[in-house]
């Protein structure tokens, strides 16, 4: 089940991350490196830094077929995609929350300590996407906007808190994603912001 | 005979390197750190992601040392170097072919699936140049410009499918080599392009 | 001893990056993320070059809480460090040495050639800065401005060096650290900068 919910989300990552590629006028060949990096960076980060191998796009290759045949799709039907643009938010939602509980689920098999378990999960979520965007030469969008990480971060709270309470981890799994995933939506509806840090002085 | 192949080329990337950090006002440590990330980084790149240790410049620290002279030897003839920028372009275009099949030989020793073989000397051809352009603060110009990752999988999927015909390794190394390196400057000469995907539509 | 220093050294990194997100208008997320990065990824990012596991930050994730605290309270009286930046710039150029130390102690016990011990001193001192300003969207400072990297080097020669002659290591660490942190300091005062390369001409 959860699985499922991977390929639906790493589809959706590699779709999404293809019109990144293509504001920076890129071809085909930076649209599929994007979309590799965007919907595998997260777990391969988390990965490296857990000394956790091999990957799982070295286990299933396929994975990285179906994200490079997304991210192909995506840039030919860009057009339509931009209609069913509150459809991508919402798969990408998805992604975030199952990206998340995969990257407890790993730190727990390893037995890491709870905040490193949390980190993973942000890790595994997250950051995908700043790597798409450091690609792109942007200032990762994570670090400004919205409720992104830290919706992964209660996400992974939830999870691990149910878990403690004893309920079996399928419990644990659905709770967590659905708060997540309300709290990810509920701040794209209403625009929440984290409060921002602004300073200008010059210090170099 | 490889080897030689990749000290030269190791040369002429920590060499073209060093003028893209001139191009960014960097000192001399600069410089060679550009030059390092450029000429070792691909294979930096890949052996984190297959876990495979050691670095080969930890294994032959002289690899640091020839490719930081060769920089700093670029930045004192820099104008010399412009002269003989076709030069640098074929010596690159080298670099490209010798990379690729080596990192396609380290991915077939780990016995890696043949997707990821392919993957892998793209990542060893092409990542040292992804690094250098995210540090010197530009979208990497292998993503919009040129058949350059285009040639290093054309040259990987000669050698593997000339392997497979049951040549030997050294003629399919050859073989490889001479189609990717005449793709790489033929689509120079003649400034192929791969298909651009450009998108303006705001998303977020 | 060392360990005190280097727990008020990642301090001191997390206050001054906790700015340089600021000047980003990075949400406190980002703050974090940035301090983390740029106090932790040093020794992560040469952890991962010579596979050495686990990341002290998962054996000890109060460093995690520690550079997040610190951080968090950095955006909150940027104000008063603004006026205590000297004590911040010594505290950055101890930061600088302790680190170097800790990498080329670390890279010894390997068992790594002279010249990756270095190497590890400098990657240990300097990639968080790197890292910080790869994520802030800027050309790295160090690869432009002051006597930075060259520091660590010096630190780092001076560490072996003593060592080699027979002294005890304690020695060895003080006697580098007063010369590393001597040249860092009057670096800064007198603005001694690392001769700079710079190109103009075209090349791709």
């Amino acid at each position: 089940m959860l699985h499922i919910l991977y390929i639906i989300a790493i589809i959706a990552e590699a779709m999404t991350a293809a019109l990144s590629a293509g504001r920076r006028d890129m071809d085909w060949v930076g649209v599929c490196i994007i979309a590799w990096v965007t919907a595998l960076g997260g777990g391969t980060v988390r990965n490296i830094l857990f000394n956790h191998y091999p990957m799982s796009w070295v286990e299933h290759p396929e994975y990285l077929v179906i994200t490079a045949g997304a991210a192909i799709l995506a840039a030919i039907i860009a057009r339509i995609m931009t209609k069913m643009k509150t459809l991508f938010l919402y798969l990408d939602a998805l992604g975030l929350v199952v990206f998340t509980i995969i990257g407890c689920q790993i730190a727990e098999q390893i037995n890491l300590p709870m905040i490193i378990i949390l980190l993973s999960g942000m890790i595994t979520g997250c950051a995908g996407g700043v790597l798409r965007d450091v690609l792109c030469n942007e200032v990762p969008l994570l670090f400004r906007k919205e409720v992104y990480a830290s919706a992964s971060i209660v996400t992974g709270a939830f999870y691990l808190g149910i878990e403690q309470l004893g309920a079996p981890n399928g419990v644990a799994i659905v709770i967590a994603c659905i708060i997540g995933l309300a709290l990810r939506l509920l701040s794209i509806k209403y625009n929440w912001q984290m409060p921002k840090f602004v300073y200008r002085e010059e210090w170099h």
